[in-house]
């Protein structure tokens, strides 16, 4: 019989849990966005009568499991399995969760942040393949990361290291983040940038052909509308997504610079307005490090979208 | 018989050799400037003759040694022990300098980044004892930095990991770094920066009490003369001093979010500026991490300072 790894993916929307296999191969997967509004603990409950008919439907005990893999989209204390605090659920802060859901299982619980089990299925099953080293970056409402060194996820003293989303890059930036900061990467590239993006552009003067869409509201302008704008060859958002895009190679220098690694893979929403952004990073990238670039360095977009925090979380439980 | 060490340091002013005990003590030295100006060969000579000296004037044969360490002040391939470039010494552009060592020796030559070699010294036996992973910061004439993770000099792909003073913190300055960028770390907060720092003030008007020192030259501002300046209660060198400490608490700050290190270790010339530079560095980094500092982070200052480079470079041939 092969082997068979269990993996939770704990998202502000969306919740999945997951069977794997040792190739990263979803066996079988359930859904679900009950999750949201409800209490740490009946969340755990919820979650954990998924595992169990997870397993049920698939002729499964858990004592087949070396453990159960979870990612929690929030700030992990990794030694102690705590939330210490999330913007993406209700409630959670300081929140022993690992202990929660150990109290429900006999093999091991390993708790983690969304994205750093998200780098670990991209190293594991995607992009970083063959790598010891890797940077994973999501760029979605916010923007975060995970660090493989030496094939070993890097979490830092706290668990929150690779949140290049906090790094300044533009001090004295009228753009303000979620923490209170001007300037960080997430508050001139993510994201939660486009409405205020959006709304200095038409303060000066420009104009958009989104306003014109019915029921257009620039307070709620997001990725996939930008994506909308830029496929009608709006010229705002060409200009704001290269915006972004050169934010967010500065960024990549910035980690190319502090960490020296061969491999960056970019995964999140915001990685689907294509080439047109994606060249805008790279080029800013390359123009920046020059002729600092002594041994290539690859920058490519996640193999496994979509799937890699459920992919990832299961991995965490594998040796 | 207690074990003895062999060190070199070679930067671009001054050259060291020693033989250091485990516990990181100096035993013996010997500093030149003769090194300066020789073609790459002739240095190597004059370095290896040094270390006979050393050995012969202390009883020791080079076999009595576990190795050589070297640490060079420039971008080193760390894998093939080749300096790839260097702006503190002519020539040496791909020069195959541990080899070049190595010809002279039996035993193993180490060759890394000086300030790789600073960090490992740091770590063994100054500030860092006693932490798993550290980040050593120096500040002088440009900045440097080294990482220690999981007890081990974390290099990167080419050996080059650590070039946070390379990292972009203001782009669109118009201070420009010797790597040609705007607004790198280096750019607004070195030693190189301060001709041009206190060039920017006189413009604006402010005046310096600096000015009537007799052979006073503003385009040769450099630590010791703003120190100097500070003592002297001259308001433009308080200013730059304290805009230095602003990017600097922002580059602490950045990587606090990269690595979340629990120790970062500040050494270099400009840290004689002392509490007023340190104080604001600190202040800078406290007021920006607000409330996502979940676990205690320690800024401090070198405690091997002037011989870390060498002592370190000691201890990258130890166990």
């Amino acid at each position: 019989m092969t082997s068979v790894f269990c993996g939770i993916d704990i998202g502000g929307t969306k919740c999945s849990v997951a069977l794997v296999d040792e190739q990263g191969r979803i066996v079988d997967k359930i859904l679900t966005r009950e999750h949201t509004g409800r209490q740490e603990a009946e969340l755990v409950a919820l979650v954990v009568s998924l595992v169990h008919e997870l397993l049920q439907r698939n002729n499964l005990r858990e004592s087949q499991l070396p453990g159960i893999g979870i990612g929690f989209a929030g700030h992990i204390r990794y030694r102690d399995g705590v939330v210490i605090t999330t913007s993406n659920l209700q409630g959670f802060q300081g929140y022993p969760l690992r202990e929660a859901f150990q109290e429900h299982f006999t093999v091991p619980v390993i708790l983690d942040n969304d994205t750093n089990a998200q780098a670990w299925g991209e190293y594991r099953f995607g992009a970083g393949r063959g790598y010891d080293d890797m940077v994973f970056l999501t760029i979605s409402t916010g923007i975060g990361a995970g660090i493989i060194i030496g094939g070993r996820l890097y979490r830092g003293t706290t668990g929150t290291a690779g949140e290049f989303g906090h790094t300044i890059v533009a001090p004295g930036s009228d753009l303000v983040c979620t923490c209170g900061n001007r300037g960080c990467l997430m508050a001139v590239a993510s994201g939660l940038a486009l409405p205020r993006l959006f709304e200095k552009k038409t303060e000066a003067g420009k104009k958009s052909r989104l306003s014109g869409l019915p029921g257009f509201d620039p307070g709620k302008v997001d990725g996939r509308i930008l994506k909308k704008g830029l496929d009608m060859e709006d010229p705002v958002s060409r200009e704001i997504i290269l915006d972004c895009g050169y934010y967010m190679g500065i960024g990549l220098y910035n980690i190319f610079q502090a960490l020296n690694p061969p491999l960056i893979v970019l995964g999140g929403g915001l990685i689907h307005w294509g080439d047109l952004y994606l060249d805008k990073i790279r080029s800013t990238f390359y123009s920046l490090a020059g002729n600092m670039l002594y041994d290539p360095i690859k920058i490519t977009v996640s193999e496994i979208i979509g799937e890699a925090g459920v992919t990832g979380a299961a991995a965490l439980t594998m040796k």
